[in-house]
């Protein structure tokens, strides 16, 4: 059994799920097809991009939906109908959902995830579906963000114990992984995921001990092929760094092995890395790495490293397990088409600020590949029963500046949306976390640098295809009369 | 079964705690008595409190602790020593652990809960011990702030969606109802926990009919004793509420109901509610509330009441169930003592950073009540063989700026870290969530209005024994030479 489905979350769904779908039932509404996208309105930290991850537990959610007896119970107690009580017992999820495979970088307002199928049962997976997307998108861009802030020194998610909860910690983690990050301290995602889990010493250790020497030389003697020991306990400079020197002389250099680092955890690390390197190098250990933690995040190892920092490693905890500078990952779930007379009839949702205009209709997704640099230029969102066909020139214009307008032709048009379910059935081909992980890290790779950068960066273009445009804006304009 | 442990989470460690496990068993160490005290160091969005909570999965936790084989394997596979291995095969939690009571306001730098037993088991439990009185504090105490903006108006939890994992939307719930919220709209909260849950619909039921009007009033068919209408889909005042006051008079008022109210969720709501309060009164439905959500927190909901908007209860979600302005509670887990010829001999964490230097010792907290008003004045953390006698004069002194002193008499002084675990064995009374919430709202009643504002609250005082403050200077001073 997957890790996920240990537990049944299929009851964590927001309350107003089941009053709308006894509802529907209520109306002789419950078989309706109806369409719902998933799409988010901005990039975390006022980024440039986003990467999606947990799709592997949405499709483990959606292929375990069951109520047990004491659900049903609950919800009789809650006054639902028995016909619908009854339907719930019996239920069987059975629509389509296509997805953007995981670890893909994904922009504003582009469909992420599509549910198509009963109404009750679109509805019902609102909550969890968005829960789990937001929650591991928001950890495997902040992952990444600071992942490419490091510059290919590697980064370890180091946050369980500020996590927001037990998953937080373990699928935040998880996320991290894939979205760039070289491993964690937890213990359990290494269990459950193969993400690899390090770690050496907390000050307790050193505290247990009569001296920091002790200590360190204890250490030492235990893990001599692969010691790395923490010398801020006391003083960094005074005693933590020539303690460890010592140490690595008497019990790892002996045992034939070299020591491995110094961690750093608090203190002006970008002073006191340069400090330590230099005693380390006199010291004849330039290959011993020193790691650096302490409440880092994507600015703080920027501005360390832009200023000289010896910094080989970092260990980032809370601001990476919270992404506590945009701890929110705001993707929403909109109807966009219900089936009437046997077609899927575009709905919109109006709203005096443009942004939160639904787009309407039954979508695809593509992305535009410059066939010469393999770059990303431009997504394009175009209505279902429309094709793009490579090479045959294609213009592209922005929705709400028309007059911009380009005409691409060298380029391959890939479509994003994948199925995950069809009619109900799981065809998800679970790839390997290191898989999920050399995609993602492959496709930001086709991101140009102007949309990669922190400040300012380029608005990725997200367009939609003229007909799309029409059948939006018709839509917008008879809502008005 | 609890709900924490349908599944087991004693693998949720930090790697490091397993290094350092292992090597005290190498260094003949493992049963060495130690004491760690969790405590916390900023006030959340600099204000003048926290609310310890989460008590209750700890207690679960704590008594559910045991290794798997796979997990045995997983570790053998890490190359940890047989005997260690063994030990964690048979392992038996046999710590004393004391603790704050659950609900209870709480203060920087003292000690909220404490770990006293063999050196690898109260360094095993550290990240889950954090993890979960730290995940859970921090959404109790914003809860709390948000529900004391809201001036007695009722505060429903709405962010599951938007919750950093599925963990964060349950147990966030919890915490949410026990700091001050009314209910939850989080099913599962209410299935494991008791927490009211509560909803009605959203946009995707307005856009599912061919007109609002026939979706309110299919809504109100169905639901004529409990109708409250999200009217803000196409156009709060020119559709939405005509409309919602149609529809309670057709479907609500002919069934002998009175309709519940309105919700409103995008848009300027504070304009947008007094102007639908006018119409609804306008229309004989004065009784019928009006509910706002959309991005709300304590500061958003002070500046709409004080701009003198008509709401009547608030939907609070991703700021809530994130906290996002301040997202880490960053509560910190240290070794304070060490056993030594059968006494416990206090350790010390120095630091650069006096706000880093930690309190050595096993110790005591106390609470002062003025026996006059009821309000507590001050925390007092003592060295655990002192005592505080009621009524005999007691002089606080602050242990920063030592002369600034301050006899009190006429008090009541309470011990707050109450047992939680004797030698291994849970003596919890577990408490029902109504009796937590309630016991927290009578302990927030307890603090000065100075203390519980929003800006620039007052520093509660937690000060220093003399002895306790003596022994802590002393062993400063005894580093630095």
């Amino acid at each position: 059994m997957s890790y996920l489905n240990e537990r049944n979350l299929t009851m964590l769904v927001d309350f107003y799920e089941l009053t709308m779908s006894n509802g529907y039932f209520l109306n002789g509404m419950k078989d309706r097809i109806t369409q719902f996208d998933m799409f988010f309105r901005d990039n975390p930290d006022n980024g440039g991009y986003a990467i999606i991850a947990g799709i592997e537990q949405l499709a483990e959610y959606l292929d375990n939906l069951h109520f047990s007896d004491e659900d049903i119970e609950y919800l009789r107690g809650r006054g639902f109908c028995e016909e619908f009580l009854q339907y719930l017992a019996d239920f069987k999820f059975e629509c389509d959902v296509w997805c953007v495979r995981e670890g893909t970088p994904i922009f504003p307002h582009e469909p992420i995830v599509t549910v198509r199928g009963p109404a009750i049962q679109a509805q019902l997976v609102e909550t969890m579906l968005l829960l789990t997307i937001n929650h591991q998108s928001l950890i495997a861009t902040k992952a990444n963000r600071i992942a490419r802030a490091a510059g290919g020194r590697a980064i370890m998610e180091f946050g369980s114990r500020r996590a927001q909860g037990f998953d937080g910690a373990v699928y935040g983690a998880r996320a991290a992984y894939i979205g760039g990050c070289a491993g964690t301290a937890c213990v359990l995602t290494d269990r459950k995921f193969g993400v690899p889990a390090l770690g050496t010493m907390a000050h307790s250790w050193v505290q247990m001990f009569d001296t920091e020497l002790d200590a360190f030389c204890a250490y030492a003697k235990a893990y001599p092929q692969d010691c790395t020991l923490l010398v801020d306990t006391y003083n960094v400079l005074k005693s933590g760094v020539p303690n460890a020197i010592e140490a690595f002389k008497r019990e790892v250099l002996p045992r034939g092995f070299r020591p491995k680092g110094i961690r750093i955890d608090s203190g002006d690390i970008t002073y006191l890395s340069k400090k330590a390197r230099k005693m380390l190098d006199e010291a004849g250990f330039e290959d011993v790495a020193i790691v650096a933690s302490n409440s880092l995040d994507e600015y703080i190892i920027r501005d360390m490293l832009s200023q000289g920092a010896k910094v080989d490693s970092f260990g980032v905890g809370e601001r990476l397990i919270t992404a506590s500078s945009n701890p929110v990952f705001g993707g929403v779930y909109k109807l966009c088409a219900v089936e009437k007379n046997g077609k899927m009839e575009p709905k919109i949702k109006i709203s005096e600020n443009p942004a939160k205009i639904t787009t309407p209709g039954a979508k695809k997704l593509w992305r535009f590949y410059d066939n010469e640099t393999g770059k990303a230029m431009a997504d394009l969102i175009t209505l279902e029963d429309e094709t793009v066909e490579n090479g045959k020139p294609y213009e592209l214009f922005d929705p709400d500046v028309t007059w911009k307008r380009k005409t691409f032709d060298n380029f391959t048009a890939k479509p994003l949306l994948e199925p995950l379910f069809v009619k109900g059935k799981c065809v998800y081909d679970y790839p390997s976390i290191e898989e999920i992980k050399k995609y993602c890290s492959e496709q930001i790779d086709t991101l140009w640098d102007e949309v990669l950068r922190f400040e300012n960066p380029h608005n990725y273009y997200v367009d939609l295809s003229q007909k799309l445009w029409d059948v939006k804006n018709e839509m917008i304009s008879a809502m008005k009369k």
